[in-house]
């Protein structure tokens, strides 16, 4: 069974699990795949603050014990619809502590998955544009890898990502996480003039990096310039690591 | 802890648990209540042929397992994305169960909840017209009740029942178990004739008693008519009873 840990934030966690529900074969109700989706918000501390040092506590202790609880009841492939939850600091201790406690839990990796998705789907393309939250900006979630594999990687200015993208998520009036239904203009505007400052880098695609930003950008292309989405991404990855015949061509 | 029943279809699962994001007084992530939702669609057979007599196994005992199951991982109080599911020869036997179990959670009653709220909210309205499938056509499943406390109930004629409503939930190319991300504009208009022959009737308001129908039909009215959502009647009822504090203002 397929199983998501949620509320990072909480509407990220029914877009993974409706992503599922697109990407299955299935005509009848019946024909769904078994998921689950556990969104206890409350005691797993925001990613980006603790990546900033704002809070002590490593939200990967948390996220590890709802992955243990997901796995009493059945749970075997799961994933986490934050992109930020899979820093390194913050990935690696929680699937230490899965580790720990002898879980035999598959917790997949967004970020793995995404750029593979990108090697394996776009092969000529070269240069990769990654928007996220300041988390990720700074702990170079998709970056390091990117560069690691060869791509060059276009990223919004330091002051750009201050003062559009991170605000875009976490603004306390049209930030995502304060209001994502409806989406606020606010939000999506400095999500477009950050994709538009990509493409002027030479983006050739742009990462959407925080699992936020697809309720904001639900278009496939923006001016030409394809938009990767990893919660989608890892509702493909979930399928097929759980039932591969199953899953929808692309 | 907020426990959802899903998979009745997948996506009313979603829908219900968005409308619980949407219905909570919440600016973080960690502002809004924990909720689980399980979607195990496969063993659960489905409600309407059920009750047309098309299948032995009443759904009720998949239901009430699912929810001991939930109970399990502490949820008190949990919902049923499903109208048809509450008819009484499914939901009374799922309760039965879940008492035998000697199990304390509370499932809410989707249908009471939304007469209820009618009643309440709506307090000079006589006649409410009623689009559902064939099996709560056919089990009188708000019709009874509405009836019972006074109403005059419009719904479609048989013809147009099997012709156009049960279809647009049912229909195996543009039914809305079959495709709902995006809706089949098919499935949207057979249920837009059903409204129009409703309001023919003198309804005042059109409950859209199927919770595949929200996903076709986001408006809150139609031709002046008032839409009325029991899947967001059911979020708000499921925040009541278990942290009211958080209930958003209508």
């Amino acid at each position: 069974m397929i199983g998501i840990v949620g509320g990072l934030g909480p509407y990220s966690g029914t877009d993974l699990l409706n992503k599922i529900f697109d990407n299955t074969l299935a005509k009848t109700d019946q024909e769904h795949l078994d998921a689950i989706l556990l969104s206890m918000p409350e005691h797993v501390e925001d990613r980006t603050a603790y990546l900033m040092g704002d809070v002590a506590v490593n939200p990967a202790f948390a996220i590890a014990k709802l992955f243990l609880k997901l796995e009493k009841i059945g749970v075997t492939v799961g994933g986490i619809p934050c992109n930020t939850a899979h820093s390194e600091k913050i990935f690696q201790v929680m699937q230490q502590e899965l580790q720990n406690a002898k879980s035999r839990i598959n917790v997949l990796n967004m970020i793995n998955e995404t750029i593979s998705f990108i090697a394996t789907n776009y092969p000529i393309i070269k240069n990769v544009g990654v928007l996220s939250t300041t988390g990720a900006y700074k702990s170079k979630l998709y970056t390091a890898p990117l560069i690691a594999q060869g791509y060059k990687v276009s990223v919004p200015s330091w002051q750009m990502q201050e003062t559009l993208i991170h605000p875009a998520i976490y603004h306390q009036t049209y930030g995502l996480k304060s209001m994502s239904n409806p989406v606020h203009k606010t939000a999506r505007n400095n999500l477009l003039s950050g994709i538009q400052y990509l493409k002027e880098q030479g983006a050739q695609v742009v990462v959407l990096g925080c699992t936020e930003m697809p309720l904001a950008i639900t278009e496939p292309e923006i001016n030409d310039l394809i938009m990767v989405d990893p919660t989608n991404i890892l509702a493909r990855a979930l399928i097929r690591h759980s039932s591969p015949h199953k899953l929808k061509p692309l």
